[in-house]
C-alpha cells in the first residue's frame, strides 16, 4: 500500500554530489531536503522573500537524519514530505526513497521555528497550511 | 572553566558557504563536522584509505544537529569533538563555537558504525582509540 | 531562428546554489556544465565507469566561462552543448540561457583530453561520437 | 628563484571537496580562487558589504582556468594572486601550487568589472589598489 504524502518531488543524483566513496556525500541530503521544503512552500504560494520583507523568517532549529541505504551516482530518487505542528515548532517529516525500487535511503525530521522581527512566534499563514494539508491528507486516507 | 575536548580545530567561514540570508547554509555544518572528524582520525594516524583497502568502512548512521546561533560571512569558529562508544556505535559529540566570544552555534551528535566487508562489526582499532582518548581526557579533568 | 544544438537540458536553480548576493554562485555554473556533459555522454551510451575500468579517463584541461546575466533563485534555465575536435582536444561549447526569455546567462568552452593509462591519446569512441553528432547537426541545419 | 606574488594563502584540501575519482572536483578551484580574492581584498581593508551599501559591486565577467595537476584528498596548496588593470577590467592572475613540491595544479585568470548602481565604471579605490600593490611588487623585484 502506497503511503499518502503531503508533497513529493522526483530528483536525480548528479555526479558532483558524490564523494570519494562513489556515494552521495551526507551533506547533500540536507540540500535535497531543503530544496524539497522550499518547493513545497512555493507550491503553496508561500514566498520566503515576501515573508522576509515583512520581518518574518522560517529557520531550522533542529535536524535529525538516519542514513539507511546510500544513493549512488545517477540514481533517481523520490523526496517526500509531511508537515505537522508541535507548539511553536513546524515539523517536517521527510524521507528519501531510491527509484524505482523505493528502498528507503534516508529518513529525517526538521524542526523549524518562525521568527518575527527576531522573536519566536506563530505564523497564522503556516498554522493554516498545517491544518489544510493534514485535512486533505486525512480525506485521502479515508477514501 | 574551559571544557576539555578530545580534539579541536579552528576554522573560518568562507563567503561561498553563505546563502541568500547572509548566513552559513545549514548543509555546510555537516561539512565542517565531517572535516573535523577526518582531521581528528588523521591526527590519530587512522587512515580511511588504508582501512578501505582492508574492506573496512566507517559510515554515519545517524546525525542530529541543533542550530543555535548562525555563523556569518568571515566568522572564525572552533569545531570541537568528543568520542564515545555505545554497543556497535561510535558516537561523535561535536560542537561549533563562534570565536572569539565562544557563542554556541551548533551542537551535534553523529553515530557511526563500522562495516567490515559490508557487515556491521567492531573495530579493535577504534575501540582502542575510544579508550585511549577518554583515559587522557579523564586524566586532564582530574588534574 | 532557433539554433540547433547537439544536446540540451532544462534545469532549475535551487536556493542553496545562490550566495550572499541572491544570485547563483559562479562555481555552480561549472557544476551545471559538468552535469550537462555527463548527461549528454550517458545519452550516447558512454559510461565513465566502464571507460575508467579500461584505464581511460576524460578530463577537463581548460575551461573558459563568460558571465553575462546572473541567474537568480528559482530561475529555470536551458543548458546546451555542442562538441567538436581539435587535435587531441575534445571541445565542448556550452551555453546557459534563462527561461523563458532565453537571455544568455553564461557562455563557456571546456577543452577535454583523454588519458589512456595516464598518457594522452585519442579515443576512437569519442572520435566517432564527434563525427556522428556533427553529421546529424548538419543534416538538420540543411533541412 | 621564488616569484614574488601580491598575495598568497596556504590552504588544505578537505575530503568533501573530492569527487568520485578521488581528486578535487573542478568547480572547487573556483571556490579556492574566489576565497583567495576575498581574503586579499579584506587584507587591503576593502569591504564588499560596505561597497555594496554604496551601490558598488565587483563581479567576475570572465574566467579562464587551465587544469594541470589534480589536487588529491588532504593535499596542502598555495593559492597566489596578482592584480592588474586593463581598461575597465580588474584582472586577477591566480595560480594554485601543491605543497610542498610547488607543482603547478591550476593557472587562472579572472576578469572583474565594477558596477556602480548597475552601470559599468571605474573604482578609484581599486585603481589605487592596483597602483599600490604593483609599486610594492616592483620595489621588491628590484631589491
Amino acid at each position: 500500500m502506497k503511503k499518502n504524502y503531503t508533497f513529493q518531488l522526483e530528483l536525480k543524483v548528479r555526479d558532483y554530489e558524490c564523494d570519494l566513496q562513489g556515494i552521495v556525500n551526507n551533506a547533500n541530503y540536507q540540500h535535497y531536503y531543503e530544496h524539497t521544503r522550499h518547493e513545497f512552500l512555493v507550491s503553496q504560494d508561500i514566498s520566503f522573500a515576501e515573508l522576509h520583507n515583512q520581518g518574518i523568517d522560517l529557520v531550522v532549529a533542529r535536524a535529525t537524519m538516519a542514513f539507511k541505504t546510500p544513493l549512488h551516482s545517477r540514481d533517481k530518487y523520490l523526496s517526500v514530505l509531511d508537515l505537522r505542528q508541535d507548539g511553536l515548532r513546524y515539523i517536517f517529516d521527510q524521507k528519501i526513497f531510491r527509484l524505482p525500487d523505493m528502498a528507503l535511503c534516508n529518513s529525517a525530521r526538521f524542526d523549524s521555528v518562525a521568527t518575527i522581527n527576531g522573536k519566536l512566534g506563530r505564523l497564522p499563514l503556516l498554522d493554516d497550511l498545517v491544518n489544510r494539508v493534514n485535512a486533505e491528507k486525512n480525506n485521502e486516507d479515508n477514501q
